[in-house]
């Protein structure tokens, strides 16, 4: 049940949806991407040690870092988002849940992480402030980026959805690059992904010295494909990975597993 | 049941394992690194197309060109092994089941697959020969090859445990280049490894223009870390990469999985 602690402004197709957590609940567009198991998953995946910075690329409705609040000791979440319109509803899915002292929702491009002041990226003052002062210095960095890269034919590349879901405003090397840059040596990347898209994922870490520790398959079910995967790359460690055991996500149609409901909080 | 049909020479600390498959038998030595189940669910999850050519790279006792023969309809077996004691025993296992017109097992390093004539690699005439025979017309490609980085402090690099287990005579990068200097375009490399190494081995791979294609965990429990990971790489394909449903060993202590079972050819 949500907690209504926080200031509540709605808007026209906008609704709100609990996130069993806290009694914390999210601001989302009825026609908008809407978070998926993804996000639940990458939270429950992820972590951020008592007293640390975390940074989500890509935050959306900013349910990782306001998730990431819920179930860790981390002191500070930013999340970084390029649409203005999903920024300002993901800031005030923060104030309806009273986190604007922890949760920080920064309205920036990510392949400017990497700007310098006077720079054409660096048009947005705060962002490259917030980018200055974290850089080298996090903690735990995640994304949940968007998973298509064929981005040609696109009908309306200014479409929520299609910039949630299609490469067309940063790809997987801006991710990466980005994360890499923001994060300490020994820092962790934690990202869910398509597994079509593993083997360039993996090669991409590498190039900027994030090296894969943990994979996670999530499969639908047992006796079926992967349809997602889950990896947590150290900054700076040695080349070494554990294949851990995998989330199964439904017992038989309709029916979660226990693990899926234990990450769900229910 | 084996069937005898061939030349039957054993040596001492010698028995004949019964291959479950065409009434075929194998020679292991009861002192010595004897094949697992990576061996056997590799030759399941590979496949030879009729009329096709495989090549394994470090064939130990043979077994899989031999069960390769079982199972597919390929013209052309070839098993490369370094050792020499080794290649004789697993010549002994093909003229046992009769094979000696499909199946050749070849002393060789694989090490000197890119060798020419006159290199001091290339002292071995029959083995040159034979690869520069092979050479870019390889449909399948196979290897289980060992599976330990670390060779220092080995007691005795000559004993046949340490060569199996252990890179001391290989490693990955040797068993990738020559897989993919024998391979044609289009044709296929299939490993067995561990999936620790699994960052490492997609980056090699690609490095020697082999695409990841499939990834198949093996879990020996549905509950624990995979222990074995099987890979299906492409010569000359493009990035996309099908992450397949896992096998999972065992039901419960002592009882294989129907699906074990089935690869067995119980």
């Amino acid at each position: 049940m949500i907690e209504y602690r926080g200031e509540v402004v709605l808007k026209e197709n906008e609704r709100i949806d609990d996130l069993e957590r806290n009694g914390y609940g999210i601001i989302q567009r009825n026609d908008g991407f809407c978070f998926g198991m993804d996000a639940v998953l990458l939270s429950g995946f992820a972590s951020v040690k008592a007293g640390g910075t975390a940074v989500d690329l890509g935050t959306g409705t900013g349910i990782i870092p306001i998730l990431l609040e819920a179930k860790t000791k981390g002191a500070e979440f930013y999340g970084l988002e390029i649409q203005p319109e999903m920024a300002e509803m993901a800031s005030r899915s923060v104030r309806l849940n009273a986190l604007s002292d922890k949760v920080h929702i920064i309205e920036g491009d990510i392949k400017a992480v990497s700007a310098k002041a006077g720079d054409r990226d660096a048009e947005n003052a705060a962002f490259t402030e917030v980018m200055a002062k974290l850089k080298g210095r996090v903690d735990t960095v995640t994304s949940n980026p968007p998973y298509m890269k064929d981005s040609h034919g696109l009908k309306n590349p200014d479409d929520f959805k299609q910039i949630s879901r299609h490469e067309v405003k940063c790809d997987l090397t801006d991710v990466c690059r980005a994360a890499s840059l923001l994060l300490k040596n020994g820092g962790h990347f934690y990202m869910v992904h398509r597994p079509l898209r593993l083997p360039e994922i993996i090669t991409k870490l590498k190039a900027v010295g994030l090296e894969p520790k943990r994979i996670k398959p999530v499969y639908p079910y047992v006796d079926r494909e992967a349809n997602m995967i889950l990896i947590d790359a150290v900054k700076g460690a040695r080349e070494e990975c554990r294949f851990e055991k995998p989330i199964i996500v439904y017992k038989e149609p309709g029916v979660y597993t226990d693990e899926i409901y234990d990450i769900y909080g229910y």
